[in-house]
């Protein structure tokens, strides 16, 4: 016996959400059923919002629903900075520390040849552009992940800025906060010990 | 830093299923943004969908999208038994198994005075006027969760629907199939060797 075909079609829709299975998206589906109309309705205009309304900021690439996002738009912020960052998820989590007050600028990725993600695919043109147009900026910070490709990509914008005389740093690796020296993997030991401050 | 509303609103939504909390919707949220458009539509078609066309089938309490569930509409399927169970998802088990052919009766939950849940609540009315409209029936096997809810509706419905002479049975309960003893409840062990067979 097949299940009826909307809640075939919406086990289906469910299953193409990241980590989510036939049994989960199965026991999603029949919980819908069951939700007041008002909350699925709502559900289902904020899917379709978010992709109509969210768009990327045009000068840093941030996710906005503004012509131009919070933070690109606030003449409060430093606008000598700019601190490149992968994702939207990773801007969040600086503002969220609440210590930055400079710009940003959203790659949305970084390259990776093996997955045909070349300069081209990424923000990276832009961010180009934008120092050239705009002779405040004095530091690029470049935050992006750990990764082999977060530091091939680091290395490849640093070499295209430095020539232009802007300062590029890289945010200090080391032990995280309230880590054990006996779990941490030995690259971080080396950046750790490479990068030891004077007490 | 807030999230831009939409995605705000999202993460509110997603939030509203089962077992999904902040960080997980957050997360499905920005999965979301990047899916293709075409993909978030179907999504948000298929929830609007589900509440929309999909019913209670007028005779067993079945879900469906027909006007009559695929079971009651079907003339091959056994008229004379009848087999109670709490949920759709339920049927759907003893379809999957395919051993049985007879009809069901879908009460869409269980006796439980604590919740408020009396024999209004659930569809048991509508399965005594169902036997008192036909007498084909002549079985009607109890197949509700061996939960002390499952049990006292159980023995609710067979006070109910015995004096009219009609056959009323319950799934045997013992051990699982593949389980250990070492591992079984004892009320599971109880219920084994009360039932037992001969070899």
């Amino acid at each position: 016996m097949q299940y009826p075909l909307p809640i075939a079609h919406l086990i289906d829709a469910y299953m193409k959400l990241p980590g989510i299975g036939e049994k989960t998206a199965t026991r999603l589906a029949f919980y819908t059923m069951d939700m007041p109309d008002q909350d699925v309705d709502d559900f289902a205009k904020s899917l379709t919002q978010v992709k109509k309304d969210i768009h990327q900021c045009p000068i840093c690439g941030n996710i906005t629903e503004k012509d131009v996002c919070d933070v690109c738009s606030n003449p409060n912020r430093d606008q000598t900075t700019i601190m490149v960052v992968e994702q939207p998820k990773d801007l969040m989590a600086f503002e969220e520390m609440g210590e930055y007050d400079g710009l940003y600028h959203v790659l949305h990725g970084v390259l990776s040849p093996m997955d045909g993600i070349g300069p081209e695919e990424i923000n990276i043109k832009s961010l180009i552009t934008r120092l050239q147009k705009n002779d405040a900026v004095k530091e690029v910070i470049l935050a992006l992940n750990s990764t082999p490709e977060g530091e091939s990509t680091s290395m490849y914008i640093s070499k295209l800025i430095k020539p232009a005389g802007i300062k590029v740093t890289r945010l200090a690796a080391g032990l995280s906060v309230g880590s054990d020296i006996e779990y941490a993997n030995s690259i971080t030991l080396k950046r750790a010990v490479q990068g030891r401050t004077a007490l």
